[in-house]
């Protein structure tokens, strides 16, 4: 059953149950039901127009929610595959450990198609399957439950390493200061705070107040539909702009930081975020502002020496073309190009702020040092 | 009657008459029907998806098109003003001058509300009332005569100064340059040519082969919608990207140029447009490619001192949230910034090509050159 809760500040159209005294941050990005059942998610294809909770149970509603980005951001994958394989393993019924695993295999290679290119979606599933061959000495219900405590370990260090950027990314700031952000590296893409801004959430959490000014981040819109609706939802100053405007933003003096997510970060510093970041890091040097790009060290790729050796995407023309009120706003004919994302020069970034540290130029040392950091304390 | 005329190559949804041999740019932005009796536009606020050609002939309907933005573009709404005037004047049943004069006066008074704070519409309708008034011992149809020259003057001078800013423009390019443009300042906002987009349309008159980018300039959309239509129907090798694409179209090495138009220009060259323009000059400067703005002198207001003295209109908020098919795209509540220009310090314009020659820095004295030449110009 998925249970559709709406509220007046949200809502257009018709819809129900309008409750303005619950708080949508209590509704968890991704999350297990209290009897460990069901796998419960946030639609972020309905935001920001109505507040859908989907109740999860069968491995095919799992998969659909993961390929139709009804859950999204690479860290909140990871949560509900490594939720979903659980929920999957814990409807095996066998105590034979051999048809066990095969099952729980074959569970694990389905999800993993959902989105084949989210690196956190098989890793988390990759965790949940070494522990399931680890124990193959144990009973079926034990495994079961080991598989259970990973899950939620997983969600735990994605809360715990977004608290951990957040806490450096707010040592930065003070009471008041303005920050843009570009589409949505927020608690929606992860499990509790986000990346970039976690320093907002957390600041909130203590009583501050920022001015924050978020891109739309055309195609999709990820700033305009969830970045301010997180935000809004956290009592944030918010202010949405299109994203030719953050030049004119910035020279109204309104700004003090840019803090934007990173896909992939290079070891030389170089970051792959959205389309348009590289963009507003120029911007932030010219007008002389801070840079900052904030993610998990596992976004950073020691192996990728530079930018120039990260790929980008592109997309499919239809998400430029018709976008404008159900018919097409361009030609038929026309030439699109779509990039999904564009890589930020290193010396145009200020400092890349991570669960250990916050790395600063120049980064072929600093990054280094965050890993060395890292490894030393997985080791103890 | 309005001729709907629409071809394959553009259509979306149940239309006629599709003649894939017409070439749009066949069809004039504004000019007078044969018989002197119509204004006829062709209709901006169907494309990209219907060539609608408007045959107006009553004062409100020529109200209603430039109010409603069928005919756009300060030059366009001038000249289509003057032709609407001639046709109230026409119509005027009288011989008697005083009559004849109160009720040209009451015309263009309801003319010019239909866009108020549009220069060229009270600079086109104030040229034809003088030309009345400076003619009171002409007979009725006399001045009437002289009322269609004037009008016809407006609009072939409009020609002629974009066709001089298409020259100067154009003997920077070579064939085969890249030209990242924004925002529309193309032939559909003036009678033929445009002002940034002139260079390629003459270029192309004479053979040659530019590759453009056009950004589709949010929150309207006139770089998808109109620029793009443009420059495909006068076979140009188009691609439209989101604004926040151009730092990696340029980045790519796939642009040489950047030209844009201009609202107003200051003294000292600050330029004010469309907004996002002030951000591509950025651009320009940090990847080293050069940046001009292309306008005719008459936006250039030599009693603005510096940018800082140009008042930025802000528009509705609508335009910004309600873009996303037809739902709202962002949260009940945001605060929304919507800035419709923004203002392009000269120390990053490259040169501002206007009919009388291309103005470099210092502006502050060579824009004054340019204003003695053609005050020279306007004396022999």
């Amino acid at each position: 059953m998925n249970a559709i809760i709406s509220r007046n500040k949200f809502i257009h159209g018709a819809n129900i149950n309008i409750n303005m005294n619950e708080n949508i941050l209590n509704y968890e990005t991704v999350s297990l039901d209290d009897k460990e059942s069901a796998l419960v998610i946030l639609d972020q294809t309905r935001l920001p127009n109505e507040i859908k909770i989907l109740h999860l149970k069968t491995q095919p509603e799992i998969w659909q929610a993961i390929y139709k980005l009804q859950v999204r951001g690479a860290p909140a994958i990871g949560v509900a595959a490594g939720f979903g394989l659980y929920l999957a393993a814990k409807n095996i019924e066998t105590n034979n450990y051999d048809s066990f695993i095969k099952q729980l295999y074959e569970a694990k290679e389905y999800l993993n198609s959902s989105r084949p290119t989210a690196v956190n979606l098989s890793w988390a599933l990759n965790r949940l399957e070494k522990i399931a061959v680890n124990n193959s000495n144990k009973s079926i219900p034990e495994i079961k439950n080991l598989l259970l405590a990973e899950s939620i370990a997983i969600k735990n260090e994605d809360i715990e390493t977004c608290r951990k950027i957040g806490e450096y990314g707010l040592s930065l700031l003070k009471d008041g200061d303005g920050i843009l952000t570009h589409c949505n590296a927020g608690q929606l893409a992860t499990s509790k705070y986000g990346t970039a801004l976690a320093p907002i959430h957390l600041g909130r959490e203590r009583g501050l107040n920022f001015r924050v000014f978020c891109d739309e981040t055309r195609p999709l819109l990820q700033g305009a539909r969830l970045s301010t609706f997180e935000l809004l939802a956290d009592g944030v100053n918010t202010t949405l702009i299109c994203d030719n405007m953050a030049s004119q933003v910035i020279k109204n003096g309104w700004v003090n930081f840019i803090f934007t997510g990173c896909d992939r970060v290079a070891a030389n510093g170089d970051s792959c975020n959205k389309i348009g970041t590289s963009g507003l890091a120029i911007l932030a040097k010219y007008y002389g502002i801070p840079f900052y790009i904030l993610g998990p060290t596992s976004t950073i790729d020691m192996n990728i020496k530079t930018g120039r050796d990260i790929i980008i995407e592109e997309r499919p023309e239809s998400e430029i073309t018709d976008l404008w009120y159900q018919k097409r706003m361009a030609p038929e004919g026309i030439k699109i190009y779509n990039p999904a994302f564009d890589v930020t020069d290193n010396e145009l970034i200020t400092g890349i702020i991570t669960e250990f540290g916050i790395a600063r130029p120049p980064y072929s040392e600093s990054l280094k040092k965050i890993f060395e950091q890292k490894n030393a304390g997985l080791s103890r």
